[in-house]
């Protein structure tokens, strides 16, 4: 990656993931890379940190998942809130070339199979913890974040400075049918009130 | 409640958090109410609608959950930024008059016990779907959604309508420490792209 790629605290990862952003999901397998789009996913734990994802049975990425045991969860940014739909929306079981002709760029972190997305504002590296049952029912996986990191352009210090950033860099928030809402301004309250 | 306290349908209902808001959780049991923050709240399926919140032990509103089986998510607002840090940071084992000493208004529906918090957005009633491993081992609670309401000045015909109403409306994503940021300007992308 680039001079901006800098490691996050496992302790603040949770922060990567709290303010509720969609996310793009990777995972790779026997040589095959994936990444999805995903609403839902959420932190589940501080310390260390844990994170839930759902991985509908049709998405291809969630065999890449069960395969290899890892996933990366990564926080795009308003400037790719058409390849996250894109993403999203097109299987690579109908289009074998599908991250090529969308243009998602791949890079790797040395110790790591599960690829990460370039251009993101951040990415939680995480090992599946196995729920068959969780997983079977309810599409529900967990994962242990093993490593992070972010772009210190906007999150730095263990906060986002969306704040301080170009608005390309704000998280985008889905809701249905191509339309996301981008996070907005900040809300500061006496936290000791 | 009041004129804009509108029904959703229960299909539509997922986007009531797909843009992942900070929630408030409210429960009753033997005649004990709680009102509780939560950023760890996600839908986890669309039809019959489930979704997932982190309950942690410490909480007196889990034992509510517990004791009644049933949990409202509530989607708080900008105005309420202040009320939600503090039901969040403030515990009823601590302060008996904690939300009336917080200003938290309560109503009920016909039907069910769970009370719900005045002046919100959208209110999801959530019966709890047992799990007893989940919710020992990663204090993550799994509810199907039984009955949804919103606020039509906000959201309505199924969609957020953040951008035609007051700034006030809008809702709150927490990251840590009192610092919120309020769901900003919607981003709409190709759908056929």
């Amino acid at each position: 990656m680039h001079s901006h790629f800098q490691p996050v605290d496992l302790k603040k990862a949770y922060r990567l993931l709290n303010h509720g952003p969609t996310v793009l999901v990777s995972a790779s397998h026997d040589g095959v890379d994936n990444v999805m789009a995903a609403a839902w996913a959420c932190a589940l734990d501080f310390d260390p940190p844990k994170v839930t994802v759902v991985l509908d049975k049709i998405a291809r990425t969630r065999q890449l998942v069960e395969g290899s045991g890892y996933f990366v969860i990564q926080v795009p940014t308003a400037a790719q809130a058409q390849l996250t739909h894109q993403v999203g929306t097109r299987s690579l079981f109908d289009q074998p070339d599908k991250l090529a002709s969308i243009g998602v760029q791949l890079a790797r972190v040395e110790g790591y199979t599960a690829p990460l997305v370039q251009g993101c504002s951040a990415w939680l590296m995480c090992r599946v913890i196995d729920e068959p049952h969780n997983q079977h029912t309810y599409d529900l996986f967990i994962g242990e974040v093993v490593a992070a990191w972010a772009d210190d352009r906007v999150f730095r210090d263990g906060h986002w400075a969306y704040e301080n950033a170009d608005p390309q860099w704000r998280s985008l928030h889905y809701v249905a049918g191509g339309h996301f809402y981008a996070i907005g301004e900040a809300v500061v309250v006496d936290s000791q009130g």
